[in-house]
């Protein structure tokens, strides 16, 4: 029989049992900010195979919603993610309704991430994301932490994150998961109504034609203009009406999400962000290896 | 006989070994700029009478210096340092040559620090601390950690650092060393020749004379006005001609160091940063219980 789940609603409460952990087991967490799909649940599951405890969080993080964004509206159902993960066998679960006290004053800045594509589109996000993540971390104190590559220009922060604070944790970032049609699962996908849940997949679409194109380019026509593949995605999302606003369209390098010029046989990460409806998706994908 | 100290000048040796340190050992950490002086030692002697094992480090960041400050002249001295640190019974010394890589990104951002007086005269000081602090203290992740009352608007920073970050670090303050006279310990007197010297305790003297101003005020006179408090300091300091500049005479909130208008029983933080001849000495007194 599964172990019961145990879940901590503060700090105190996880640090007590943190320190009771054996120093050799090994800690997979998962944070998150709940509302899980199947995405999420890769997460889980991998850590379950991988470790000798999971920990997951669930927290609705304010300080990485910008002040129009939905922290407001952001799904939450926290009695149906608790059972999710205690049939995973998870071991705890940390939800705090809280976590920056009255006087807060340090946030964790990364330098240029605003200057992002995805960074300029929410201003602040990836400063609320490193602060969270870092103060998580240093709650949990896992030797591995799982991330999905679909909050791509995240991973890349995540990443530097730890290795600029010197944090001892081992990043995972999982292939992003989709459902059958191809559109990447996301909490903010239970906005869609069932036309746009439909219509939703040129996200998908728009990223296989740039891989398209780029894979056609591989037989001796690299580098080639990156413009190319933009004005490719750019097209495709343009053919459905229900995108109604497209953010923007990037082809940035692996390591750094800065927009390139030119792509090489290392390849690219073409990320994307535009509203169906009123409901604002991201997705991306990685070309080259 | 006592053991020998290792030295790690690695982040990567560190860790190596700080896996080897059982759960159940306490861990004392002195972080140092090096250049140590019976201020950091009285700190090096109170981790190794409470700790089962005693880290310091030698580390002159670059990153809390502005542009026109001493980095390049701060007094380096790592052999003498690390006799020193073996005699009190030091087990472990750190000392990298570089702690930021090539990309490095985050930084630790203390928001509303560089308003403050001292925070006001070296601009990205704090961040500076904050980053650095928070690298260190993810490397050693030790128990507890020294800092010196000298620092004061330090002290509040890193008390912030720790619980803003969720670190699980628990901060000793001790009280500033002085010399006979009644100076600071600095690595900095060493810039001093021997008639600044002599006039240095000038600090020192208007520190007292606020004290004097403040008890006298003690029965039955407070909430008095802070102002007299900075006058008296100012007044003492201008009494000594080698004082060429007074950066600032603050009277500030324990807590935050946030400038008071009154002082009430609850005390306040008095301090001061003034140039004697070229060199820039800092210092404060706690008045109240």
């Amino acid at each position: 029989m599964m172990n019961k789940i145990q879940m901590h609603n503060c700090t105190k409460s996880f640090r007590a049992m943190r320190k009771t952990i054996p120093q050799g087991s090994s800690i997979g967490f998962v944070p998150t900010m709940g509302a899980l799909h199947d995405g999420h649940l890769s997460l889980v599951r991998e850590a379950r195979e991988r470790n000798d405890i999971v920990v997951a969080s669930i927290y609705v993080n304010p300080t990485q919603f910008g002040p129009n964004e939905d922290l407001d509206r952001y799904p939450r159902q926290l009695e149906r993610d608790t059972a999710v993960l205690q049939e995973l066998g998870v071991d705890h679960l940390f939800c705090p309704s809280d976590m920056y006290g009255q006087n807060h004053r340090c946030f964790v800045d990364p330098v240029g991430f605003d200057d992002l594509r995805e960074g300029r589109a929410r201003p602040g996000h990836f400063r609320g994301v490193a602060t969270i993540v870092a103060k998580l971390f240093n709650i949990v104190q896992p030797q591995t932490a799982y991330f999905g590559q679909k909050d791509a220009a995240q991973c890349v922060l995540i990443k530097r994150l730890v290795s600029d604070l010197d944090m001892d944790v081992e990043i995972n970032i999982m292939n992003t998961v989709r459902e059958d049609d191809g559109l990447a699962m996301s909490s903010r996908n239970a906005y869609l109504n069932q036309d746009e849940r439909e219509k939703a997949i040129i996200l998908y679409k728009s990223l296989q034609a740039a891989r398209e194109v780029y894979e056609s380019a591989f037989a001796g026509q690299l580098p080639m203009n990156a413009n190319v593949i933009r004005d490719t995605v750019q097209a495709t999302l343009e053919t459905e009406p229900l995108v109604n606003e497209i953010e923007y369209v990037s082809v940035g390098s692996k390591e750094t999400m800065d927009e390139l010029k030119e792509v090489d046989t290392d390849g690219a990460v073409v990320s994307i962000a535009c509203k169906i409806g009123k409901v604002r998706l991201i997705d991306n994908i990685i070309l080259g290896i």
